[in-house]
């Protein structure tokens, strides 16, 4: 297995949890999960979205949020948006790690109902977006290719898609003077699996050798775990994820908040551990995490630690018999 | 990725499912679910076990439950036994396919909880269950080495009790006259991740290259996906899993019943059959069976597909639309 020695692993909990609930939750409880999360050793926590209040409105007070979050340093607090009136609120609100990111969907279909337009026109506003970042003074950090691996209202997706996706960016990239940094497969509505992830990261990689390939996947057919396994074989360092199993795309499984949402960060930080492989992470302060994640939505959630735990109180028993 | 072409899943979720459970369930509701489970192309149907009424109350009647079943033709109805006395109660019971299988422990803590006997004296016992086998004209059909990857009593195993196991189980049938067919390395308590997978099979493998090796896995941890794709990605064609993810083992989660349990045969198939793995079952059908099996235990289970479904209607949809 060529895996890699060290993952990083992008804390979307917060901002995809949150955002799929129709209750509202308090500010100061969703500040608290922050803070705990940024002390466990995440480096990259997404808070929230600056999108339309109505459309998410748990959303809606994104900008006092960020504000309220008592900052670790070292700790990136990023934000999503979807348009560029999102990218100008994100930017005026203080508090917010401004790391831009282009957003092309692999699937028009999708993108006509996430974004209001199709995955051309998304292309095209792309060239917008650009300016704007250049107005701001600010890089791309990511590009994020939107159900790469299948799609509800489209069927399967040809890793083609991907691949032309991430040509685009380049090519913006390369006109602003600057390579493409990141490129984040996501599997947006949980299409994915072990063989379509080295299809398409491989796809993806001989056309854009000098990106990052990274994934943002989604447990929605239990297969989250396997897929992100063999994104690590096929040496991919970077994945986002959520504290808890927290999240879930709405055009998935509609109405049903407690499905599986994104791949869940202790969990998968729990398997790179066993495996020898680092992600600076304090696993037993993250499981805490999700305990706490669990008390503010209120009801069960889907990480699998948060009910068996790790296996460092078994493994410290057993080191204590043996001393005794 | 060096997978097999075809693999075969094992349901025990009848058997894990209700011996866990503290209610009792109507026999007519258990029948109904192994005859539904039967027509979904599943060969091998786990129904229960014979062992103590006091330990295990849900698993009383097994005798009558057997009788109970419309039999299809082509289907293996099994049953688990821990000792002797389980048995001859098996092989005295109508309706019971007789695949004899030895048991041994890789863990010697575990095999006093579990067994109430040392490791070693389980060993020991195995010449006394070859000699009952022979009395009663059957051969052994597997090894189950338990507690394979890790022990919460124990800690980590070493993969050499495993190898040790696997000598003992060959040497036992090579007396007897034949090979051992099959070995089934079982992560009992969620110890297992894909690099120690990839360590035990390949050593297993190496020291009895005669066996088929295959994995009965847990997901307790949230690695059983994960741990599925390493044991296929080694060319493991064999796997016992439990419809809905039903089961899980008492000594993993104590008193909890509703934490994870076996690998899920819906969700594990999709995997296999996304992967163009063939596994001759009918998904939709299984998925059904895993709707039953929830609306007979009365709460959610923790299956994937139970709440997503599979791809198949998206696929649908698409092919229609592109007809017309």
């Amino acid at each position: 297995m060529d895996m890699p020695n060290r993952v990083e692993f992008r804390e979307e909990g917060v901002r995809e949890g949150f955002q799929i609930e129709k209750r509202l939750y308090p500010l100061a409880d969703r500040v608290r999960l922050v803070e705990a999360l940024a002390e466990t050793g995440l480096r990259h926590i997404q808070v929230a979205s600056f999108v339309s209040p109505k459309a998410v409105p748990n959303m809606a007070d994104s900008a006092e949020f960020f504000a309220a979050i008592r900052k670790k340093p070292g700790v990136a607090y990023t934000a999503l948006w979807l348009n560029e009136k999102g990218f100008w609120r994100a930017l005026e609100s203080p508090g917010v790690d401004m790391q831009a990111r282009l957003a092309l969907y692999a699937s028009s279909e999708f993108a006509l109902r996430n974004n209001g337009c199709s995955a051309a026109e998304m292309a095209r506003r792309q060239r917008d977006w650009m300016a704007a970042y250049a107005k701001a003074g600010v890089q791309v950090e990511t590009l994020s290719v939107l159900a790469a691996f299948g799609c509800n209202f489209e069927g399967d997706v040809d890793p083609a898609r991907s691949v032309e996706a991430a040509r685009i960016a380049e090519d913006l990239c390369r006109e602003a003077g600057y390579g493409i940094p990141k490129i984040m497969l996501a599997d947006t509505m949980g299409w994915a699996n072990p063989a379509a992830i080295k299809r398409v990261v491989g796809a993806v990689r001989e056309a854009v050798p000098t990106a990052r390939v990274g994934l943002h996947l989604h447990d929605t057919r239990g297969l989250g775990g396997a897929n992100v396994l063999a994104g690590l074989m096929m040496g991919v360092d970077l994945f986002d994820s959520s504290v808890a199993g927290l999240g879930g795309c709405p055009f998935s499984n509609p109405g049903d908040t407690t499905a599986a949402g994104n791949v869940c960060t202790e969990d998968m930080v729990f398997m790179c551990h066993e495996m020898g492989i680092e992600t600076d992470v304090d696993l037993e302060a993250l499981i805490e995490c999700a305990h706490l994640a669990e008390a503010i939505i209120g009801r069960r959630l889907n990480g699998h630690l948060l009910r068996s735990g790790s296996l460092a109180r078994f493994r410290e028993a057993k080191a204590m018999a043996l001393q005794a």
